[in-house]
């Protein structure tokens, strides 16, 4: 931060109402040893009892203590599970009233807008079900590793526990469905970050990579060309995955930010391919197969294709490009005065690291620069910082990222011009808020 | 991996019974054919009912089909937080049963023995309560940084809401409870390493620097030498932090793994001291006093201090030590058969990044060097993960961390040569678990 922005902020934020005069710290010192010789005069048993000790009376509201202060709090619980604080319940995820709300299809959407980092919560991750989820029991669970032809020399099923023994790696990448932001293709759909950009987390993933098991399994490198996934839910959600993905650093995971996979992300073993589309990252793996080309499955070949401009439509589109997001000030939100704020952001690349993030406030003409956060990883996401001071008018803000690769996430024109407006995946474009005079931050395109 | 590893994983893992014959390959192929042609039959209305379908009949039970592969599962919830998996119940805080289990001094501990990778779910960070933990109104809370004798020129009270629109950064750091490892200093007290090492957690903490605050206040960065945090609990929980850490990386967060701080975590608003023993990172944070001396508070000169054996105790000795250990295999677990092993394990240092860990099977004699998971971050968690055979034989599992300064985790006998048997806090000796041949682990400790 310059030593310029430090001055603004020191001059923007502080309501007066809040500086501290000498005389009102005077005041609260004496209050302050006045309280404790009251306190100290009672003795020890009081707090020991549990009871709150009485504010001391007449002194201003500010000088009063709070009960927490005064009071004993709650005990660790003899075996626990956290939870978070019941003042923010209202960070969850939730159902988009425009998408399919039934058992056989159903999604959950990631508040990106309340969160901080780079780490989902595991119980904020987003959903997304193609027959529902199930808390299978791990104990009867298995993994088959088979190939036709001799791709496969040793053909096995593993048990959780034979899988948990091998050599594991942890490693921090982003899912992102590949509809993420689907609704943005033809016009501005959804009112918030929630519902645009919801669909993508980023976790700890740890488990043992593909390529152990298929080397252990006696693989044919030099024939194998694809392996299938497949899920053990009622879905049984088929995807091919090309040998240079499976041999590279794609993870058979039972682990999810430091604990087992959640019921509904796949527990207790699932695919984890990262930069690709989420919908390959098999929940509830139960088979490999190795081949020598696609398998052509229900869920590449009608589902998850692109419909172009001239009616032909594109398959196996599976890496996520590179996107960014500003998850705070974003729509829905409301900045309650002028002055700093901290803009902060998402982003991602399916193809490497990102390498920089610039920031617009005038819906793209100028950019200056973002701040990264550490670490920068990739095919995980990356949080950006940039300093604002909002001086009341009308503002867009945008983010726009460049990854390893040098590639530049594009504008909507961009893409709607090679794409069309008739795709559902793969919207990858910059994101448009509007800041309004009154504060209100909303949803809007910019081409 | 190395080849020949790879090649004693293959020999050793395979139970027979999971071997799959072509024989067996070919009749689950019939059935699973027969099967489907049933269930495609029945038509899509079944499924669609929720009512799961029945196996066919007649099949080896290895080949009938489980109600989760062909029945409808649960949707996502309209609002929600998940929640762990009905099978993972058992892994949770807990209580110490030879520790105060009152509600004016309780601790929990973390479950280190069922975790992955470097990130500590929030639900099952370690608990450290002086007086009990509250769930505060973050809409009351304040912070407000004040100093004598000009250290701070515009002293002020921030609401949450002026704090959170500052510029934050957010951090990957262990806590660590300066008493964690406490019970071993004179004996092998306790049998698992949820017990002697999980008063030590890592998270992704976001916040404002410290210094921003200070800066914006006017700090005199001269003349200020040390800050006073205060916690608002019951406890009043005070430590002197010097100015040096303060202005570098101690961050005042609201943010714990992407969302809000958890109540028993600090709720709303904790200092993190990255590298210093955890009570310094003060929780439910309310004020910052800037001085030029120690205060020398009840918690820095009753507590928190190191009994010598010449009858000296030490103060101030907040930093802590490079340490590390094997999580898995640890105390308490059993291992069901010989052959391969994944051993794992944490290491981390108060002064920096993790350079190295060495891993001995042989109680010390021999060392060789475990790998080391991305991302490797200053003051974090660092996971490593070793390659074991185990031939059935006794052994003795050590873990020997090296850091940036080049310093090596000690003995037991190194570190009680120095400081004796009688402290409480700064125990980072090296660990060592001992594989019975019945493959029994439990807590020993080598000389």
């Amino acid at each position: 931060m310059s030593d310029n922005l430090r001055d603004v902020i020191g001059r923007v934020l502080p309501a007066p109402e809040n500086h501290l005069s000498p005389e009102l710290l005077e005041k609260a010192r004496k209050a302050r040893r006045s309280f404790m010789a009251k306190a100290l005069a009672m003795g020890a048993g009081a707090a020991a009892a549990g009871k709150a000790m009485a504010a001391p009376e007449g002194e201003d509201a500010i000088l009063k203590l709070p009960e927490h202060t005064t009071g004993l709090g709650q005990p660790v619980a003899a075996r626990g599970y956290g939870m978070p604080s019941k003042w923010e319940s209202n960070l969850q995820r939730r159902e988009s009233p425009g998408l399919t709300r039934v058992s056989q299809a159903s999604v959950s959407f990631t508040p990106l807008q309340g969160l901080f980092g780079i780490i989902t919560p595991s119980g904020l991750h987003f959903e997304r079900h193609h027959q529902g989820w199930w808390d299978i029991d791990p104990s009867k669970h298995r993994l088959m590793i088979h190939g036709d032809d001799g791709l496969i020399k040793r053909p096995r099923v593993f048990t959780m526990d034979e899988l948990m023994r091998l050599p594991s790696v942890s490693r921090i990448h982003f899912l992102e469905c590949g509809a993420n932001t689907a609704m943005e293709w033809a016009n501005v759909a959804v009112p918030t970050v929630q519902y645009t950009h919801g669909m993508s987390s980023c976790s700890e993933w740890t488990g043992v990579l593909l390529s152990t098991l298929l080397d252990m399994c006696g693989i044919d490198r030099k024939r194998a060309k694809y392996v299938l996934a497949e899920g053990a839910d009622g879905s049984s959600m088929t995807r091919t995955i090309p040998i240079e993905l499976a041999l590279d650093d794609v993870i058979v995971a039972w682990g999810q930010n430091g604990e087992m996979l959640r019921p509904e992300n796949g527990y207790p073993l699932r695919l984890i391919v990262p930069g690709v589309q989420a919908v390959s990252s098999v929940k509830y793996l139960r088979r490999i197969e190795v081949g020598d080309k696609p398998w052509n499955t229900k869920d590449e070949t009608i589902h998850y294709i692109d419909l172009l401009p001239n009616g032909l439509h594109r398959q196996y589109s599976g890496i996520q490009e590179c996107k960014s997001v500003i998850t705070t000030p974003s729509g829905g939100q409301t900045l309650l005065d002028r002055g700093y704020y901290n803009i902060s952001g998402l982003a991602w690349s399916g193809r490497g690291t990102i390498k920089a993030v610039d920031v617009s406030v005038d819906g793209g003409r100028t950019w200056r620069p973002a701040r990264l956060e550490k670490p920068i990883l990739p095919k995980a996401f990356t949080r950006f910082n940039f300093d604002w001071v909002w001086d009341g008018k009308p503002a867009i803000l945008q983010s726009r990222a460049i990854d390893s690769t040098g590639y530049v996430q594009p504008k909507i024109n961009q893409l709607r011009a090679v794409r069309g407006t008739r795709s559902i995946y793969h919207n990858n474009a910059i994101q448009s808020w509007l800041v309004s005079e009154n504060g209100e931050v909303s949803n809007v395109q910019v081409y």
